[in-house]
């Protein structure tokens, strides 16, 4: 058997990043950025004012013998467009946020600290003396020309694409999203909306991997539940094959039924593996016609857990991610974990922060064929190999699923 | 000026969650459930095995003198089938992971602790006496039939749907996904594929908050960028009364060209607030034709925030959700907060666990147009009203935007 960590670490050694491809902006959430961005202007691209009020020379401000300021009012310059003339002494233009400085003004003084007749005022009086640059922004104020902005490899969230916009990028350059075939396999697997038969189960795992797949990044794509006949299977592994990446669950176990990585074998490679935890023992990883191949285990909770392992990295670095992994933080167990197994025991639990330390619960029963314990888990407790029972209170290490990922 | 929790709880006490739809299974994907979920039927549906092996009456394992009992094989059940006799005493059945326990065997007993011909031996040696109950996962072990799985507002995730897939749910009820117009208003606002010209700004709001109304749950709609005239407004507006919800961005605030709110007035109704924020300052809140409409400020990080502190929980409890505020965590901030705001100053921060504290490190200028230090940004940092001064090293409290929501 071999170590979570190796297993993990052999599987991404085959893995490398997607090619790149340029998707409209609105496409680019979620997707990693696949070149540095490097403004070609500055931004703001102009000083504009912070605030409504009046544009002026801040040496006309001050008050001459206690008596405010009075300048002549020789314009107004909404938002978006550009005053026709220039600030003289003793004059001041009306100016909205946002709205481009006039020349000649040096400063901005916002209309609670002015006296007019309103709108259409010809004057207004300044009631408190402004410094140069106040509620001036200038331009490149935030970003200057040149300047490096987004590093290839960041992850493109609604900020990202805020500043993607303001840039003028209309479409961004990104590692594109995986295509993952997801198949079932087994003759005990019905469809969701089959009748229950005796012996016969309902296909929760392809569902439930759709959906991890694409909280993932990925793009999932279901082809059905292949038969345990070696036809079956290479008749699905066929359509499999224009995918980035397959994955199955079930048929990867040392069973007479267990035929995935026979055809890994005969239309690949195959990788095959007892890794030393619980749930999940048998993983194949490989490829078929160069597509890398993850094989998981059948039981709904060992299919879950080991694609939390081993599925969601190998996602994230085809998306050209650098953060793989979940990260674990130190719990305190309240209930402890009494069974003893000796390979490593991912247990489901409930993380919470109580204002001093992470005080986790464990969610139920850990069968891996007990779904309802993965309800409300945020966390898999990591008790370590070597049956170690986890007495009520004591510490250990917790992988948490709600929070981002970190580097491996 | 209102508190920021004034201020969402009044927004709050105007939304109620949308209508329950059935949506198919693989569509319900971070959707509230709408109804409890009560299976009815066992979860397994009958005992089974836990492994590959064979099923046997556990009184037949037993050594005799030191010389295991050796059975004699009648069939092979594998996973999908159920046997068509029962095991006799003497007798067992090769069976396989997952398959249906024969009538009349009480255990099973794993390959590995077995010896035989290999797979068409008609007799098996069993190498260890088991228990009864051994390897067998009775029906219902994970589910009573009757049994309440999920409750009525459940986020429905990756696992949900792993068990709603098990009970047979190839449609789900749900409360739908609330369609949210984006409405851009400003004369200077210009689109991302346009090249810039003197007093124009392209624009990001409507970008930012189309990535973010997704990640919060919503479906989002770009209207583009209305005129800032009444006409270009009503037109703009017309067009979004189809939606749930209306989010604007711009002219709420108090200049002659923050027309908004003058719209809501005329088309529906109107609360206007300065809260006591920063940044964000000027937020609207009513309705237009019966439908929600949230204006938030223009500048780019006030939108970010504002809509990250009023937005997301709007869009939430449409959705259904109980759940509906990031979670705060005290942290201790590394480089201190020098600025001293007399409203609520949300400062754009990093937090990272580092063993034993939250560590905070802002992440640049402060000023509401300085998009950059929304970069690198994973939570605000609450500096309390009142001109407060956090000294390097000194605590706060942080809203963690990575983090799952929390109750109000």
């Amino acid at each position: 058997m071999i170590s979570v960590e190796e297993a993990l670490a052999r599987i991404l050694a085959h893995i490398t990043p997607l090619a790149p491809v340029r998707v409209p902006l609105s496409e680019a959430d979620g997707l990693v950025l696949a070149e540095d961005v490097i403004s070609v202007e500055n931004i703001p691209p102009f000083a504009n004012s912070a605030m409504d009020g009046f544009a002026l020379r801040s040496q006309d401000s001050q008050a001459d013998n206690g008596q405010p300021a009075r300048l002549q009012v020789i314009g107004s310059i909404p938002a978006g467009y550009v005053a026709e003339h220039a600030i003289e002494p003793g004059t001041a233009m009306r100016i909205m946020t946002g709205a481009p400085v006039p020349a000649g003004a040096d400063a901005v003084i916002q209309v609670e600290l002015t006296h007019s007749e309103g709108r259409e005022s010809a004057w207004v009086e300044i009631l408190q003396e402004v410094a140069p640059g106040n509620n001036i922004r200038p331009a490149g104020d935030d970003i200057q020309q040149g300047q490096k902005v987004l590093t290839q490899g960041t992850e493109i969230r609604g900020w990202e694409i805020g500043l993607l916009a303001t840039l003028g990028y209309a479409t961004v350059p990104v590692i594109r999203r995986p295509r993952v075939a997801i198949l079932g396999t087994g003759d005990e697997i019905i469809d969701v909306d089959e009748a229950l038969q005796p012996g016969k189960i309902r296909n929760s795992n392809s569902y439930l991997l759709e959906a991890a797949i694409r909280h993932a990044g990925g793009e999932p794509h279901r082809l059905g539940v292949a038969r345990d006949t070696v036809e079956s299977l290479r008749e699905k592994f066929s359509a499999a094959l224009s995918h980035d990446l397959i994955i199955t669950s079930g048929g990867v176990s040392v069973g007479d039924f267990d035929l995935v990585k026979d055809i890994m074998r005969e239309q690949g490679q195959v990788d095959f593996w007892r890794i030393n935890m619980r749930p999940g023992k048998p993983v194949a990883f490989g490829q078929i016609g160069g597509v890398p191949l993850l094989g998981l285990p059948g039981n709904p909770v060992s299919s879950a857990v080991t694609f939390q392992l081993f599925g969601c990295p190998v996602i994230r670095k085809l998306l050209g991610h650098t953060r793989l992994v979940k990260p674990q933080v130190e719990v305190v167990v309240e209930d402890g974990v009494q069974d003893r197994v000796m390979r490593r025991h991912y247990v489901r639990a409930h993380v919470a922060w109580n204002g001093t330390a992470f005080i986790a619960q464990t969610t139920g029963p850990q069968g891996s064929h007990i779904m309802t314990s993965l309800l409300n888990a945020n966390a898999l407790l990591i008790v370590p190999e070597g049956g170690v029972e986890i007495h009520p209170g004591e510490r250990t290490q917790a992988m948490m699923l709600d929070w981002p990922e970190v580097n491996l």
